[in-house]
């Protein structure tokens, strides 16, 4: 059972914005990049083959708070973890910190769904994502964090 | 007064991902777009020079929730309205629709802030940014925008 | 017949980076935005169906020489011109300036193709692009541009 | 003397576009982060204090052929290697592959510059990047690659 994911990662140039600092849009793709780690390590890639179908994790929502800005060649510290584990949807928490100091802390949900833009075996095309529960061989590896010690005081800080 | 900016913005090929649709990513680029638009509108771009420091409006949050997908092409309606207006800080909220189809809706948070990446007249260098109250040339022409009549259901479904 | 375009677009925050100008790698969006918006007026989007297959303009070489940096706020001027026109494959140069400085000029080219990533009408999936010869409802319609007069001195500066 | 660096990066999900596979613009990004890369390995990142001045690498060309498809999950092999080394001015080439595949080709130069975003001890503001001797703490580590054996038959693919 997996709830969680550490892995870390080094502010580029092409991060960075006209303020001297990451730019805050680059977040949410570091989160995504988390995100499908932590799928990988559970034995399969964001998208991939089932059932006839192609699934994948469409996006429905995104969040992120920003502490303390980071700046090109800091290293970041990411750290992932199942917040809520739903039949179809998951919810995952993000830290950043940078040498101990929080850098942001955001939150991205996703919903497992066969993608409309492959045909089925039978030909038809799906004109929409169409929500599935997530299948045994992934859920019964994910499971919730437990309650983060730190979430009061950062949310009050 | 302005409390809402109508706009408008073609999908470009590197707005896009491998699922065929718009990166979630670039949504917050587009809210961003949006509100230095707003900030033009009231005279000033997001980075000037007042009282011997440059300011700007560093970002403190951002979210956004994915209703529907856009694709190359799509022109999409973007509805940025003041949702909060403080002394120091905006929230803006943001909806993005084509052709009458919510796509999504997002909030992004800025605060108003003397910039640490430039000395002052003194030469002393500020290490974060420093808020500042807005001054009275921009929040003298700012108002919260009334509420929308379409939040309730769309909040809802 | 056509041979050129003219577009604009105003630089972003979201497009600088922490030198406080446009992140050179933009440019290439910049151009292939302007391609796109090229093929568009010739009638077709840059991925389209086409005698069962899905069909598009895969890129096979991008270059840019910088010449002057373009900062937020610009409004660039983006002349794009058919610079080879071949059976396959087009190449165009792009000029960029903003108020007459000259900013930049680059070069894209791409080869129209069947694309490897839907499934014919037969359901074979070719597992490359395949290229094909540009058809006649678009080839008739470009031509190369004349060689541009300031393309020596330019070239010598 | 360094005259190369190989380093490796693995595919992300906003790398991608429609097309389903990495956007060609991304590669630009990958061949500067393997420069900024290379440069740390001679000591120093790629904005720095000098002599008085912020100095760095304004780019001034960059070029890519593309010769194969990468996409998610890909790691790729990148191999930047100094194929000009001059008083001023660095071009390095850049190799991408992908388990044995050729994936990319580009060439990025910069020249060293103090720059112009950030006043001088005296005060002045230069107003456009100014070129300088590459200073001898970095030139004398920097010697030019010998010719790479696959040039020709590659060029000739």
């Amino acid at each position: 059972m997996l709830h969680e994911l550490h892995t870390r990662r080094r502010i580029e140039f092409a991060d960075t914005d006209m303020a001297g600092i990451v730019h805050f849009a680059r977040f949410f793709v570091f989160m995504e990049t988390a995100e499908h780690e932590f799928l990988r390590a559970l034995g399969r890639p964001v998208h991939f083959d089932h059932e006839g179908f192609e699934v994948g994790w469409p996006r429905v929502a995104a969040s992120c708070e920003y502490k303390s800005p980071a700046r090109l060649g800091d290293e970041l510290d990411i750290h992932l973890r199942v917040k809520r584990k739903g039949t179809r949807a998951m919810t995952y928490s993000v830290r950043f910190s940078c040498e101990g100091r929080l850098v942001a802390r955001g939150e991205i949900s996703s919903i497992f769904c066969a993608l409309p833009w492959k045909p089925a075996d039978d030909g038809s095309v799906p004109r929409r994502p169409r929500p599935l529960p997530i299948p045994p061989f992934l859920a019964d590896k994910i499971e919730e964090a437990p309650a983060r010690a730190d979430t009061v005081p950062a949310s009050a800080g």
